[in-house]
């Protein structure tokens, strides 16, 4: 599949609505889920068992989205063909005390992955350039007054960059899914989730009322996702009101992003290799 | 199938020849792989989602054995099954300098799960009865030389019992598994890793020359079953000569372990069941 249309450009202004949110292509529900989705994961996880191998170069994956919009179940669906040695996913929930104590960017730094490993984040960083800037929460990170004006976004923007490009300086692979619901299906969702018993447990009166809240959060959006799509650490718009569509373009790009980073099994140094036999020799005399 | 036989029964001497390496029961890797061992996974995944939902208990998976004997292969064939958001794996490797700087469990209690979570320890605190103990690391890890005395062992036993015991009695539980391996079986995987290009990477000179400890490691080990499987956190011994079957006995006592902890869906407190209605009205109000 050409997975580019779905990649944002770099330093263009973003529409959301020229995105799609659904999917009317030729793939089926009944193959993404019996063939294409599965022989993604086996693909995932043997490039995975090359990247713990190799042990130089890690991967993060960012998923942001608005509620209910499937990164949960992306996660679960998706990267569950994942060892779990090696896979770290990180919730980015509701910033504790101890972090709003610290710079926006501290806890994504303590949940960066080891070489060799991947991290997944659900939500990540980006929150603070969303939800803080939404609901103005700014005052609440404790920032010095005078480091707050009209160009603290921008500058975010740049700082989130620059680290991004830091770490893949460093090694580490970015690729970031906004999995892009529309308001419409967000609502059946929440609907689904009072009016069938066993989701009930699901539902939080919050993500109703953040509803109020919708247009400026899909404007917030686009501002990121125009100001931070680079060249190596591209944001991808992903399609999300059919699940099973998501998931597969999901593990397309997983797939692709593996593909360039194409790493390898390690092979020993020579001289190592030359001491091989000798162990050999040692094993075979040893009960 | 019954689990008992391979428990460590509490407060008694531990010869470890008195437990098998191997299997020679009636069932066959085939049926293992193809139906009882991924049956036992769907159950376990559905345990998990109803643990993570709860939110309210987690548990502490802790793998010990000699080197080759299978826990890699178990976390990727056994706890693959898990959701990886809830599940978090940490590899205990050698100290590191930062963690020699700090008491022996310094490190364990930094690799807990949160509630909801499941951690698995990939070694664990117990290398310190272990490694610690055979190669005599105590200077290396800077306790003050009074406190080394002949009953360090014993205490260390206690600590970790109750160290145990403050976790299950906080809503955690604890589950131990020792691969017991043959020392015949682990010279054929070496052997496997020098003789086959593939495993090369996984090939490390020290795991040949740790043999010439094995019976000291043996007896450190039952020192310990006997010492620390207790009631409420035991140990058992699985026999890990034949993988499919080691894969399938720790999934089975998984599936036991999570059977007691019965992990319910949260239900809205009835106030908030009131509230449903309201919401979705709401809901159906808005576009």
């Amino acid at each position: 599949m050409n997975t580019d249309k779905y990649r944002v450009k770099v330093g263009k202004k973003v529409k959301l609505q020229d995105f799609p949110t659904s999917y009317n292509g030729s793939l089926t529900k009944e193959e993404v889920y019996e063939q294409l989705l599965p022989a993604n994961q086996e693909k995932l996880a043997q490039y995975q068992e090359a990247l713990y191998a190799e042990n130089r170069r890690g991967l993060i994956i960012i998923l942001q989205a608005m509620d209910a919009a499937g990164k949960d179940g992306t996660i679960e669906h998706v990267f569950s063909a994942l060892n779990p040695q090696g896979t770290v996913v990180t919730p980015f929930k509701e910033p504790s005390d101890e972090e709003l104590d610290h710079d926006y960017l501290w806890r994504a730094f303590r949940a960066l992955p080891r070489r060799g490993n991947i991290a997944v984040f659900n939500r990540s960083h980006y929150e603070d350039v969303l939800v803080t800037r939404v609901h103005n929460l700014l005052p609440k990170q404790q920032i010095p007054e005078f480091l707050v004006d009209d160009q603290i976004w921008n500058r975010r923007f740049r700082e989130i960059s620059n680290f991004e490009q830091y770490l893949t300086d460093n090694g580490f692979t970015i690729v970031k899914f906004f999995l892009h619901i529309s308001k419409e299906e967000q609502k059946q969702r929440l609907l689904a989730r009072i009016e069938e018993e066993e989701k009930n447990w699901k539902f939080s009166a919050s993500d109703v009322s953040e509803r109020r809240y919708w247009s400026e959060y899909q404007e917030a959006y686009e501002d990121l996702l125009a100001h931070t799509s680079t060249e190596s650490c591209p944001w991808y718009v992903i399609p999300a009101d059919r699940k099973w569509f998501s998931r597969y373009l999901v593990s397309e790009i997983m797939v692709d992003v593996f593909e360039k980073i194409d790493p390898q099994f390690p092979e020993l140094p020579p001289e190592e290799k030359a001491h091989l036999e000798r162990w050999k020799e040692v094993l075979e005399n040893d009960d």
